[in-house]
This record gives C-alpha cells, sequence and structure tokens, in this order.
C-alpha cells in the first residue's frame, strides 16, 4: 500500500526480531514492566538502527494511521517492542494530542522530548472505582482545578495511571466551573504523589499502572493544554487514536503467539502424530489465522475512517471491541495448542496472553462500548 | 469506492426493497423455493426496472469482485431478491465459469439465456454421502464419462443438486480415464432423473435441492466444456467467486434481519422500557453492528484477492468461514431479540435464520475449510 | 432411582422407538404439527400398550418430578412422542395445573378426558408483543374479565395459543379488578375466535400456535378455576413444572440427535477416513456427551427441589436456560456433524433442531431469564 | 446430605475465611506458590483448629468422594486454603494412593507425615514435551529403572513436577522391561536433581513446577510401590480421584471470585446506576450462578460413579472437561465486571483468574480428553 510505510515497517521488523526478542529474558522485563535502564538502553539501539519514534518522520510529520498500522503491528511483535522504538501507550497517544492542541512553545518544553524518546509521559484520567469515583465513566470525575491567580490549583486522586512512576512529562485532567481542563506538568512533583503501584495481570507498561494522590498542585496558567473547558474534546481527539494504536501493537503480539504455537505444534508429537495433525489443533491454528485476518481489516478499516477526517468515535469502538476479543481469543488458543509450555514463562506466550486479557477491559471494557454502540444504534433508528 | 457499482447497486436496492419485498408473502415462494412461475413475473419487472443480471454490463463485461459485492449484498436484502434480479446461485457461478471457459458456440447456445434471465442452470458435481460418494470430499466422484464415437456416455448419481427441477441447462461433472470432464447438456433430459426433492431447512432456491440419477446420458463431444481431465481445475476457477458471491448475497440478508430487529427493539416495551434499552438485547444488536462490519471487511477483502487475478482459493476459504458464521450470529441474535415473534413467519427473519443456517454447510461445511486451513498452515511452516 | 419409573420409561421408549418412529415420515404431520387425526390413531396405540398419559398412575396420583424426568425424556426420543402418548405440552401443564386447584366437579368435567388423552387442551395467557402486549412480561397484560349476574364476561386478545385449534378444554387467563383470574372453558367457543396460526420454526405441536381474538366470552362463574384476583400465583404453580417438563422432552430430543449424528459419524468416510475419526467431527459428539449430561444434571437437580415443595422458580429459571442453550448447542453440531444431509429431512435432526431453536425462546427467552436471576442475585446480596 | 461431611465442611469454611484469606496478602505468597514457613504457620493454625487434612478423620478413613467434595469445595475459596489444611494437590491424590497400593510398613514410613501434615510430596510421572517427551501421552514415557541386585536403578528427566522442591515424599515413575513401576522415595535426594523452577501463570502451589534431572537413583527394593509393570494401572487408581478433588478445589475458587465480582458489582455506580442494575454485568453474574451450579452437579454425579467403585475415568475426564472450562468462564466474566479492578491484584480475583487458567490444561488439556471421549462414543458404537 503505502511505500514508505512498509519500508520502515521492515526495519521495525528486523530490529524487533533480531534486538529486541532477547531482552524478553533481561531480569530487568519486571512484572511492573521494563526499568527505564532497560527501556533506555534499548531505546539507544533503536535509535542506531534509525527506528526510533518510526512513525513520525524526520520532519515532524506523522504517517498516516493506515501507515501507522503497518510499522505499529511490527513494533508489537514483542511486548517490549514498542518500548525499544517509542510507539507505545501512553506516549504514542501524548504525542498526538500534544502535535494537535499543544502551542509551539509547550511542544518545545514537553513534545520534543517525548519524540525523541528521552523521556516518557503519562495520561492523568481515570480515577479511582472504589471510591465512587469515575472508572470508565469520565462524567463522574472528582478531580477538580481551580484558577488561584496565574495559577491553576487541582486536587484530587487518580487511578490506574500507567507508566506515572518514571514519567517526567504528565497530562492532568480536571475539571473547573468552565468544565473539564487539561494541563501539562513536569513530573517528578512533590504534590503528585504514587501512592502505591497497582499489581496487574500485564506486565509490558515501564512504570506499572499507579494510583496517584494530587494535592494542591500548582500549574503556571500558560501550561494549561488548550482552552478551559474543552478538555473532554481533547479526550475525544486523543481517543481514537490512542485505542487504535492499542489495537495494532497487540495485533503484532498475538502474530508472535500464533508464530509460536505454529512452530511448536510443527514439531511435537503426541499420540502418534505432529500436534499440527490433530485436528484439535490445527483448528484451533485455523481459527487463529482467520482471527487475526479480521482483526487486521477492521484495524485499517478504523485507520482509513480516522484518516478521512472523522474522530472516528463508533469505528473506533467497533474496531476495539473486535480486536481484543479477536487477539484474546488467539492467545488463548495458542496457550491452548502450547499445553503446559504455554502456560509457562518458557515462551513469551504466556505474557502475551496475559496482556491481551488486560486489553480486554484497558480503554474501555468491552460491555462499555457494546452500551454506547446500543446507544447509536438507538439514534441511528430514531432518525 | 466504484462510481458504476455504486450506481447499479442503488437502483438494485430501490427495485428489492418495493417490488420484491411484497413477494415475499406470496403463496408460491413454497418450502422448495419460488416457482418458475413467480420467478419469471419477478425477472420480467426487474428487466422493465433495468436491473435484470445486473453485475454483468451490456457489453457483456462483468463487474469485478470487488463490485460484484457491492451490488450483490443489495440484491440479498430478501431471499427472493437475487433471484428476481438473476445473481441467484448457481447461476452467477455458472454464468462466470461458461464465461471463463465456454467456446463462443457454447455462449450462445447456453450462456445467452442464462444471463437475460430467460433459463434457469443447475451444476451436476457433489453426490451421494450416504452412499460412500462425494459429499464435501471430491476426490470420491463415482459419476462416470467415457467415450462412445462422437459421444460422451456419462452413468452416476448426483445429490443436493441446487435448481435441477426445471433449470434448462446442466453442466455435469463426471470422471474419465483422463480425470474429470465438465459436459454442458439441454435440461429435461430423459436420461437425468429427478429420483426426489430433498426437504431442507433452507427455501430460497428455485427447484430446491435434487437427488439425480444419470442413466446413459450421451452427450455430443462438442458439448464438452474445456478440456478432458480439466474438470477439476475448472471446479477451481468456479470456486471462489462461488463461494464469495453467496458471503454477498446472505451478507444482505443478514442486514435485512438486523433491520428489522432493530424496529422491533426500538418500537416494543418490555419490563418497564423499550426493548432496545435492555442491555440484553441492545448488546445483541451492538454485536451484530461489529458482526457485520467484519463480514464486510472479510468479503472486500476476498474479492479484492481475486481481482487480483489469484484463485483465492485459501482466502475464500477463510471468508466464507468468518462469514458465514458471522452472518449465523447476527440471524440467531436477531431471531432471540424478537422472541416469539423472531421464531414465526410474520418477518422473513425466521426465513434468514434457516437460510443462513444452510450457509455454514452449503460450499463446504466449516469444519473441511478449517481442515483445509490447517494444511496450508502447516505447508507454511515447511517452507 | 425409581424403579417403577424406570420400568414405565421402559415401556415408553420401547412403544416410541417402534411404533412413532415410523410416523415421523407420515405426511399428516404437518408444519402446524400432526393432525388430531394422526394424534388418535398413535393414542390408540399407546392406550393398547399401556403407555398413555404414563406420569399418571391408574389410582390418579403423578410420578414425582424426579421419576417424570426418567419417563419424559424417553418420550421425547421422537418430536411426536408426546403427543403419542399424551406428555407434551401445554397439557402436561394443565393437567397438573387443574389437579392441584381444579374442584372435584371441574376436575370431572374438564380433567378427567385430558387424562384419558381424548381431548387437547390449551392455555391462554400470552398476549400480542406487537401491540403493546404482554409477550415475556405478564404485568402488561390486558385481556380483562368482569362479573355480570353469574357469569364472567371476557374480551381480549391472546397470541401464541399453543394448540388452541382442535383443543377441547381452554383455560382462559384474564385481569378482573380483584387481579388475574383463571377459568375452565369448553372448546371451541364462538367467542373465542381463531384469527390465524402463526407459521412457526417449529413444527411438532398440534394445532400449531393460534392469534386468538375473545369477544364477549360468557364463563359461568362456577367454571373460575381456583379463586378470583389469584390466577398470577396459580401461573406460578403451574410454571415450574411446565417449564421443567420442556426440558425433559427436548432432552430425549436431542439424545436421539446425538444417536443419529454418532451413527452418520461412525458409518461414513470423509477424506480418507470414518467422519467420527476426524477430530473436527469427533470433539463435537465428545462435546454433546458432556451436554447432555449436564442438562440431565440440571433437570434432576431442579426436579429435586420442585419434589422438596419448593415452587422453584429461580431454580427452574436456570435449569430452563441451561438446558435450552445446552440441548441447542447439540442440535447444532449434530447439523453439522451430518452436513447436507442435517440440513435435509432425510432425518428427524433438522426438525429436532428447528423445535429446540424455538425452545431457546418459549417459556421465556434465555435473556428474560437472566435479567431475573440478576434481580435475584441483588437481593441475595442486600440481605 | 452427609451430615458429618457439612459439620467439617463448616468448620474448615470458617477456617479459611477468617483465618486464611488474611495471608493471602502476605509477601511469602510466592509467584513459586507460598514458602513452606508460611505453609507450616498455617497448618499449625489448621491442626489448632482442628480442620488439617479435614477429608480423613481420625481413624485413617476417608470420606468418601460425594462428601470429600463438600469439604475440599470450602478450602478452596482461597488458593492458600487448600495449602493451610492439607486437601492440596498432588498430596491429596498421594495420600490416597499409598492408602490404596502402600504396604503398611511403607504407609508408615511414608504416608503418615503426609498426613499429619508434616511434609510435602511430589509425583515424578509427567516428561518434557520439548525434548520428544511424554507430555500428556503417557505412553511415550522415557524414564527407565532396571533391577541391579537388591536396588532399582533410575535415569530420565520430568517435567511439571508440581511441588517438587520443598518435598520430602516422592512417588517417581519409571519403565522397566515389565511395563512401567512406581517408587517412593525419601527427598531430597542427590540423584533427583531439579534443574529449574519453571515461572507458570498459576502461583499457588508450594515448591511451583520443576523440572527435574534424575540420575542414577538407586531404589531399595522393598520402596517399590505396588508390583513392578503396575504402575499405569495405579496412576489410573490415582487418576480420577485426583481430578475431580481439583474441580472441587477450583469449584471454591471461583465461588470465591464471584463472591467477590457480586460484592463490586452490588456496590459501585457506572453511567448512572448500579454496576449490577446493568445488564451487561447482571447478566454476566446470571451465568456464573448457573455455570457453577452445573459445575457442581458434574462432581457430584462424579463423585458418585466413583464412590460405586468404579474407575470413573470416562466419568472423569467428561466432569474435567465441563468443571474446567466453567469456571474459567465464571472467573473470566468476574475480571470483566470488575474491570480495572479484575485485572490488578488488589483482589484474589486477578490470582483466580490465573489458577483456573492453568487448570484447563493440567491434568490433561480440555483437547485430550475430548479426543478420549470420541474414542469412547466410537467404542460404544461399535457395540
Amino acid at each position: 500500500m503505502s511505500e514508505r510505510a512498509e519500508a520502515i515497517a521492515a526495519k521495525v521488523e528486523a530490529f524487533v526480531r533480531e534486538t529486541v526478542f532477547p531482552y524478553e529474558k533481561d531480569p530487568r522485563a519486571t512484572s511492573h514492566g521494563p526499568t527505564d535502564e532497560l527501556v533506555q538502553e534499548m531505546r539507544a539501539k533503536a535509535g542506531a538502527a534509525g527506528v526510533l519514534t518510526p512513525h513520525i518522520l524526520s520532519d515532524g510529520s506523522h504517517l498516516n494511521q493506515r501507515e501507522t498500522a503497518i510499522v505499529l503491528k511490527k513494533s508489537g511483535l514483542s511486548p517490549l517492542g514498542p518500548l525499544a522504538v517509542n510507539t507505545m501507550a501512553p506516549d504514542e497517544g501524548n504525542i498526538y494530542l500534544l502535535g494537535k492542541v499543544g502551542t509551539p512553545e509547550q511542544q518545545r518544553r514537553f513534545l520534543d522530548r517525548l519524540v525523541s524518546g528521552e523521556s516518557r509521559s503519562a495520561f492523568f484520567m481515570t480515577e479511582p472505582a472504589s471510591e465512587g469515583g469515575a472508572g470508565s465513566d469520565p462524567s463522574m470525575m472528582r478531580t477538580t482545578c481551580r484558577l488561584d491567580g496565574n495559577h491553576w490549583v487541582i486536587d484530587g486522586r487518580k487511578a490506574f495511571i500507567t507508566g506515572a512512576q518514571g514519567a517526567k512529562v504528565g497530562i492532568v485532567m480536571a475539571k473547573a466551573e468552565e468544565g473539564a481542563c487539561m494541563f501539562l506538568v513536569d513530573l517528578p512533583d512533590p504534590a503528585i504523589r504514587i501512592e502505591r503501584l497497582l499489581e496487574t495481570i500485564d506486565s509490558s507498561m515501564p512504570g506499572g499502572h499507579a494510583v496517584v494522590a494530587i494535592d494542591n498542585l500548582r500549574v503556571p496558567a500558560d501550561q494549561m493544554l488548550g482552552a478551559a473547558g474543552e478538555g473532554f474534546k481533547y479526550a475525544q481527539v486523543r481517543l481514537s487514536p490512542a485505542r487504535l494504536s492499542h489495537c495494532m501493537r497487540w495485533h503484532g503480539c498475538a502474530t508472535r503467539a500464533q508464530e509460536i504455537a505454529t512452530d511448536y505444534a510443527c514439531r511435537r508429537e503426541a499420540f502418534g502424530k505432529k500436534l499440527v495433525d490433530h485436528e484439535g489443533v490445527g483448528f484451533m491454528l485455523a481459527e487463529n489465522l482467520i482471527d487475526l485476518k479480521q482483526a487486521e481489516l477492521m484495524i485499517d478499516w478504523c485507520a482509513d475512517v480516522l484518516d478521512s477526517g472523522s474522530l472516528g468515535t463508533v469505528e473506533s469502538s467497533m474496531a476495539k471491541v473486535a480486536v481484543s476479543e479477536a487477539l484474546y481469543r488467539v492467545a488463548d488458543r495458542c496457550v491452548q495448542v502450547m499445553g503446559g509450555t504455554g502456560v509457562s514463562g518458557d515462551t513469551v506466550v504466556e505474557q502475551i496472553f496475559r496482556e491481551i486479557r488486560a486489553f480486554r477491559i484497558y480503554d474501555g471494557p468491552t460491555e462499555v462500548h457494546k452500551w454506547s454502540l446500543a446507544k447509536k444504534i438507538k439514534r441511528d433508528h430514531a432518525r
């Protein structure tokens, strides 16, 4: 399709296979994600190989979404790949948002070091469900901000803040009288305290997922991102591309799992023949082939919608549900095909399974998306 | 995408909605399919509306597969639609095959009246499974042909021959010493005796599905289609486009079911609110939205593969499994959403459900396709 | 377990296999169910074989639910079996209700001829969903009754009234000021007009399913069943046993489908070996084995709950969902195992599939039961 | 049912809820299972509470399987419960086997300290799949034993040996000329070297799962368990009860997950109402209710089969598939209901999900059981 994207993707794939795969057994890849030391070590190599932040061109322009898909799928062949080449969440989405809404000055101060891979960032939106907070329902946001002279003062608590630990740049969302607002902040900041890191089933995100208390955080007014009261609009701008880039990366992961499971099934024998020659196994691999293709087509379709200029809220909901559920089926079948080896850490399939289990919940659980799609169906009927 | 295809499809859709839908309650739409009287009555109107055999242009050229999809989906909005506009199986596939392999003389004698919608045709390939015959396994074909002077003599039995009853043109497959052969025959012919019509769960095919005895059928040598021994190759040529056109038509059917179920759910109340406002119902409609989109994307992808010149055997297997299973889930959910009305003939949803149940078996059951995909996965790994 | 029940069941099974199976191809088994002529012909033979109304003993006492399960499963081995031996819906439930609530005089006038199999009955409860009526939600009942001297006058419309056509006894439900009431009526009655028979996907019920208008029906006051205002309570009494007897009969049907599919798979070859030796087929039969066992265990568990004296509303909801969905999976896999033969009327599997599809909706769609189970979970948590 | 079992189960439940639940956050519950220090600390409390090895009575007799189910389900309410009260695998199965086959002298030396909870044991049967070894196919066993004077000499490699690290008693299976043999050994033994502990998705087994090299292990002849060549027979004796006890314990786990998810859904709000009032959530909890009941019924049914004296090989295969798949659906839905909290370690639901994922593979993957059930169906048909 796109020759430039294909060329970039080929380089990324070679880098991930040759250089990143061996890091998968590195002890610095902890259950709270790789350490920043490991991230920086991989990024140095990615820089040398010319594959760092590969979806952003040297002139600062971005590949379009359809092209991005080609590249990000390859970066996702390892859970460590997106970190190594700087295509991971939440940075990829934060970069996108800053590119769209940030002032030149804000971009100079906060964006450039994200694009270069020098710093990591975090997006402070979701709040603790257990205290009557937002969870998946943004209308329940409780974190507040108020203008005090030339500063905004922010108070509240945030939960499931991916990468907060170790991040150097933060985008914080809070509610003012005018509505939701977004702020850029340098991290760490003593007013943003990491209460604890969640233990989660996934383990690919550097800095893990944190619960954070924001206590009297004072942000200079010129660090507001965009205009006051427009926070939800910006969240919408970030939303669909960020969702879709999850789909892209995890498609790469699931593809890798299928490679490993296929290799396993083609080599190993049981009950008198190769595993792959047992229909019980071969059919699972065939179903994976179909699911991976369908997921790819959904990603490409949604990418085209976004590239046409639409917000793509409905389409990215559809893609998120379809892709996360399909890739999960793929990962689950790969585990099952591999038996005891599948549930062990002897291959990366076990981790991929855990990562994709979380994907069915991150960025909106399947059920929340179905709920909003049902609303849309009703709206369309009323017309 | 294609403006000409969009324009044709719009005319077909208008015709099917306005003219064909009312025929769905016509008593001539029997459990063995519509009578030929009904077919001809609808075709006369389709001719007048300029939508007869709409995927073949006036110069005899065909829309490509991607364009055909746009048109055939619209024709499928009613189970009667493909009959009315002459896009149905097995004629659509037979027309395609004759266009590719037939001599000009054969095309003049057999093809023209199919394109004009004047005659129907049947494809005599599958054999009775219950007698150790072929079923889904073409290697087990038992019908034979042998040259006797200037004629071929054919003997055997065929099963599940769609539309044989009432067809005027037949394509008969048989095995010679050279391998499989195909023959064009005028029907009816006393040597081809319809033993019985099967009662089947579907009811949209005119002529139903027949079990046929072929007893000393003598066919002039110039009615052989293509060359002796090449029959399986021609079957392959016909195979993928025919499979895919099933997917297109049935996609239209399932879309119709979703329209009806949505309308039902948006109008009717139970337990204190509109059905669509019950998540148990709304989620099913949302899942349908996703399944329909995925099925459409698989069809378009496979169409592109065919349009690129590939036989598309693997891709059409993948599409057939994915699309038939997805559309079946759609139809099943529509029935469920509509409760008692869903299992009644009060709407066409009940018939659509039955048609698509059969689709999971016709043109190769899901399991046969998975079996061949598993073989492909193994082959690819060996490379 | 119960020797007397096992002995009765053995006789019923022998009768159904030897005498009823051959009737499955009888043309009098129409798409609106068997004709009454056919029903009476089979019942005469059942009477002679000593298996008519086998769950009611000669002294008028009933087998308990656990024993009834043993017998009704065997009667269900053919879709015609319950009709032949008089264990079918709605009669079985009506008999149960009349036995519990009817006065001796009412039992003499209405019950005895049902137990003897001489007459059929209908239960007039559900109303047309399409007119804002009740569907699965009994609180929306619109049919009214009012006392006029010594008679009750009933007006309304009923839908999906199984067996109304040809029934001699009716139980009619209507709303008075006091609440819901039930009435016993002789049929036919000119004030109860069958507007039309629904075409439905199932075809085992004699008299099919009717839409009925009740226009100024006058019922003598002594034909009220039980007390005024207690109608919903009686409906509850009938509800769980009737639901469960559906599960029993359809378990028999699905068991039959498994027998036929197993036989097919063990005899027929494709792609070089017996179908059953293809894991793709063998696994489906294995899944059926498990599903049939689980369904049986759910039936027995719920039967024990009812036999302990509980209304079993929750348990019969659980059983209905679990059993109908499990048996449907069984029937669907049997169709799939048998390929083209599975969707044809060559065996009874195709009909069984259609019957059980309807079962997922009849007596409350799966979703309505899940809805009420979720309410129960919430109630239990609140305690 | 059984009053004595109910009384024991009530004590076990109280102990697990009050004493074991708090240990779930103990750092000694590592990803390779709890440390032996933690195990012994919990067992001391269990002994004091009179709930240690509760399925074995003071006279050495065992509860029957049906009774055992009642007790083991309660012990499984926490992943730590079976360890705390000594009902866990592989000890429970090893105890059972030693009780059946061991000589009085062997029981004195090896069994008593297992029953008392003083020592743990391991069962050395499965072998590395990756080296052409056995995996799920016992016929491929490669570990050998040969008589050398008064000792047997054993050589080979074993994989997935649960609890080998820290076990004091081992049962080792190896092949002699006479067939398979079993041996009792004291552990640790320098001839049995733990090559490595597998990282696995589950984390409840003390000692984790080890790969073990056996190099010139010399076992006195009187430590052979039973007779030479009878090893597979003894493995069969152990097989079904051990499989079933897995089902029992994990049923407890899944029940716990449902409790937690229900509590979460009944407390927390989103999109304007309590989660449980969203049908998308309430239906999942309702499906869990049904799945848990069905799993319980399958366990009880299989227990009755075993208690009747049957080996129950077929029945325990059916139960293992049905129960593991049902409990996995339950755990998966609980995770989904709880959203971000569900994939975090904030509750034990996340661990339960991982444990039960492994359960679909341990003791024979689902597919291996379906394979053997399909064989049985074929055998039964041939008769």
